[in-house]
């Protein structure tokens, strides 16, 4: 279910009401945060909604703010905490996602951690006609997307 | 600087002033989105504050609604865009980040990309006592940065 409600057999819904224990960092009315059980370095942590939902899109406006200030003050909080250089603010929707239940993932990073080809391989377009064709495309689905009449 | 001025050298203040061409997706009056140059894959987008933040924790709240349900729109985009099954949403803060302005990677996936790997390595911790000293570090700096007097 990607709706907002409890979903029965979502281990994250289990965290978020207390069913399931989990090491918490951060609470409030509407967001939970944890640390991951399988941290990429430790002090990775979890910031999820209470309630479900399964990916960004899915995610209702009024949630969304809250969500990524809090995601914010983590990043702080976490770099201070573990005595880190920076942070890595990820989420996966869908694909590599483990658990269907919105998470957005805060690692704390340093200079020479390992994780520098993190975003590789990468690889320039072959032309500017394969630039315009995914520009355009992406452009059309998005104006279709952001219509107020869907039209 | 980090204070929403434009900075001169920057070159994404220089795509958001329009003075540095991109293939742009998207624009409102506070935002841009365009096409990375060196994507992951194809469609790889870029999404930036117009105005100059370095990282997520610099954004002021005003701004962090609207960015974020920009970037769950540019998700859904770009999934049908590309006839994607997902996305990969990421931010670097200070490690790793190429250009010292605030900008959301939204990435296409599919199964089978070759990013399944893309959080290893992964590593439980070692002991209970471990995760709780590390719990208590980042929720003593999230109540110190989270009070509004600072204390």
């Amino acid at each position: 279910m990607d709706d907002g409600r409890v979903s029965a057999s979502c281990i994250f819904c289990e965290i978020a009401s207390g069913r399931m224990p989990a090491p918490t960092v951060f609470e409030s009315e509407g967001l939970l945060a944890f640390l991951d059980h399988r941290p990429l370095f430790p002090g990775h942590c979890l910031l999820i909604p209470r309630q479900h939902y399964a990916t960004l899109p899915d995610l209702p406006a009024r949630v969304t703010g809250p969500l990524f200030r809090i995601a914010g003050l983590l990043c702080s909080a976490v770099e201070e905490a573990l005595e880190a250089q920076g942070t890595f603010v990820a989420i996966n929707n869908r694909i590599s996602q483990s658990v269907p239940h919105l998470h957005v993932h805060i690692v704390p990073r340093r200079e020479k951690d390992g994780l520098k080809g993190f975003f590789w391989p990468r690889k320039k377009y072959q032309s500017t006609d394969e630039i315009e064709s995914i520009r355009g495309k992406i452009g059309r689905a998005i104006q279709r997307l952001n219509s107020p009449l869907g039209t």
